[in-house]
């Protein structure tokens, strides 16, 4: 914006500008020599797609990193996925406002865009919060991972080390791991999962839900209610998180989980179904599921986090807002209402555009990997898996990304980039000129894509 | 109606009923003992999977229907071809003309909604127009082609006999034959393939369309201009096929098409992007194609043909109006402008809930499907393939078919019938109640789903 390019930069043109020099600064960084452990090296594509992976909070890799960084490595990925999952903007603008410079409109504006936040009001409050919220979820996290892995590590500095990327890469819903193994080692402890899984929650609900929670324990307010928001991403998130843990359970009862204990049946579901909508933590092999488990995988990926998260996705709103329409058409009615509100069209347009891009984008990428692949070397589910993965920010696996071309790779750092900066912000940056539409219907808006 | 079922038999209703009351009609005829060639017989769930792909006009089979049915199983469903493909309440309202009964309202009404019409203005006229093109077009093919057919067959009896299948066959987009192997014997008969095309285009390409055609050629009127529909429909539908054909162009030149002169080449191409939109006829084994192109094949079945056509689908519109849409939002727009006209906004949210429950449905329909066979039976390629082509009423086949199991063979059977039935009448049918809306905005209105 300084350099007197404002006519171009617009908001969203400015948070994907950040998002790739984000992603190529962490890139140089992860290429230096002494960031490696002794006797392994990254070549720049390697690095590239580490970073664009760390930044994108995906977690998709091409190299092991447990095995590849040593710790100052390990250091600057965390940096990256921290920078990546609360938002460059707002990190940005934090280091603005402790070196006590006043935030300029323009860039309260750009918070706004990239949160996915529909209204100026309280902005700063809100960014002081998010942070907040979000440092303190992770010290929570880090601390009682931390402790509960001297269980598992010789030394306490391991074992925190361990707890603290770990409630980093969860909270963030990163996908990384620096066990070398995501959390196969911890496939019995089912006291590690659950504080996965609600880490995965914390960081995918949506920053305003949190915000608004913490708001209503702590407000004097009377009068305080949910907002139209935070109603149907809280609610579409879990039906979602329990359709994928109960159909995910229907189809590998006689398959995987044949035999197993009922506890542990449950606990596969419930870490599958969770990890998927953009965590890409793992406590299995996905190899090991049916291919009809590997699809529904695939959905809840596409499907993703709500807006303003650290996940990715068509998001939940989008979902939300599309099986509304459909049942207000089979009503026969031409309104949108849930929760005594309606949905304003513009949202409905905003989640017809963001389901347009994200099939038309899935399918053409699929597409050309296949093509760049030939025949016959990589399965079709491999491939949609790993695209689902990319495109929704998640990072599960089935194994196939490090053995894919350059071009298919470059597709699918495209697709991170894309998933993070989410598709409403894209389709603005990419957006001729802007104009205002004034609609007279009385709704509340609620956050799409 | 007779019945006193008017209230639960809306027009819309009266049309799914109407189509499933003809598919088991023809399943009873289909499975007389008498229609089968000696030696061979059907089981009923054989005969009810054919009858619910000729009435469908899709073509997807569990028998190879030229070794088993003989002449009178074939009349029989040429019969269920023809009712499916021109449409089962047009034939049925054209009986009742024929004996002279007055069309009621409420009758002509079904007409325009089997046909996906939105004026009751030159209903019946329409009609009539319909059927005659209809039958004059599949005349005109059933001459050439069995004039054609006599280099090909011995009799003359035997050629008319495959050329007039042949022609009703390409023109209802039925993807049935009677040669045993589709198109393959005519493998390097261009004209054939021509021929066939030609006929292909005039089925799927909308009645309208040919309405619209033969007035602008016929009309003494000097004001005679194209709808909206007509413009958009037809250039939607070439758009893709040209799309369609130079991206199996684009992935074969080194893989299938290696080595083959280009003509062949480019008639492999257009077939094969012709033929994916609803013929469903082919002229080459589909497992020859690469991945990549079993997937752009899938796409194009998908996309499907014009609404009020003998094809399936999303539709041409459909796509039409998600990617106006599109573009209208990169280029900062509110509304929806194509041909000097602006799109009326519920047709844009008819498209999205075409778009959302075609996704939905067919994703769900995969994943069912995989779960029945349970895994590695069969390719995941193979299972979006037949899948496609049965929601998208297309025909053609990678195989699989007749080897599902009956759970799966049932799933395909409702995707045939709801695909034919189309998804906006068929939502409408299982629609509570009807609410009129009322728009203030200028728009002229086009066909959707
Ligand atoms: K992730
Ligand atoms: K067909």
């Amino acid at each position: 914006m300084r350099l007197g390019l404002n006519k171009f930069l617009s908001p969203f043109r400015t948070i994907v500008v950040s998002y790739v020099v984000a992603m190529f600064f962490f890139s140089l960084l992860l290429f230096l020599p002494f960031v490696t452990q002794e006797g392994t090296s990254v070549s720049y594509s390697e690095a590239l797609f580490t970073s664009v992976s760390a930044v994108s909070v995906t977690g998709l890799t091409v190299i092991n990193v447990s095995e590849t960084f040593n710790w100052i490595g390990i250091v600057i990925l965390a940096l990256a996925i921290q920078l990546g999952g609360i938002g460059v903007m707002t990190l940005g603008t934090f280091v603005w406002m402790v070196l006590g410079r006043k935030i300029p409109l323009s860039q309260r504006m750009l918070i706004m865009v990239d949160q996915n936040q529909i209204s100026f009001s309280g902005l700063v409050k809100l960014m002081r919060g998010i942070l907040g919220v979000a440092i303190a979820i992770e010290l929570i996290g880090a601390l009682i991972l931390g402790t509960y892995y001297l269980n598992y590590f010789d030394t306490a500095f391991e074992a925190y080390y361990q707890g603290t990327f770990s409630a980093l890469a969860a909270f963030t819903n990163a996908g990384f791991d620096i066990t070398g193994q995501s959390l196969v080692p911890f496939v019995d402890d089912y006291f590690v999962q659950l504080v996965h899984i609600l880490l995965i929650f914390s960081g995918a609900v949506g920053f305003p839900v949190l915000m608004e929670i913490k708001e209503y324990f702590s407000s004097k307010n009377p009068h305080f209610r949910f907002s139209l928001f935070t109603k149907i991403a809280v609610s579409t998130y879990f039906i979602v998180f329990a359709i994928g843990g109960a159909g995910l359970w229907l189809i590998e009862r006689t398959e995987f989980y044949d035999g197993m204990p009922w506890h542990q049946q449950l606990f596969f579901s419930m870490f599958n179904s969770a990890t998927a909508r953009s965590g890409g933590l793992s406590t299995m092999d996905m190899n090991e599921l049916t291919l009809a488990s590997l699809l529904l995988m695939s959905g809840l990926m596409i499907i993703g986090a709500s807006p303003s998260s650290v996940g990715g996705g068509i998001r939940t709103t989008t979902l939300a807002v599309m099986f509304l329409t459909i049942r207000s058409f089979a009503l026969g009615r031409s309104d949108v209402k849930v929760f005594g509100r309606e949905i304003h069209p513009e949202d409905k347009q905003k989640a017809f555009i963001v389901l347009s891009v994200f099939a038309v984008g899935l399918f053409a990428s699929v597409i050309m990997i296949s093509a760049f692949e030939g025949s016959g070397d990589f399965a079709l589910m491999a491939i949609i898996f790993e695209t689902s993965s990319a495109f929704g920010t998640v990072g599960l696996s089935m194994g196939i990304t490090p053995d894919l071309s350059q071009a298919s790779q470059i597709t699918l750092m495209i697709l991170m980039l894309i998933g993070r900066v989410g598709l409403v912000a894209f389709l603005f940056a990419i957006r001729a000129e802007e104009k205002k539409t004034h609609y007279r219907y009385p709704t509340e808006r609620i956050i799409i894509g």
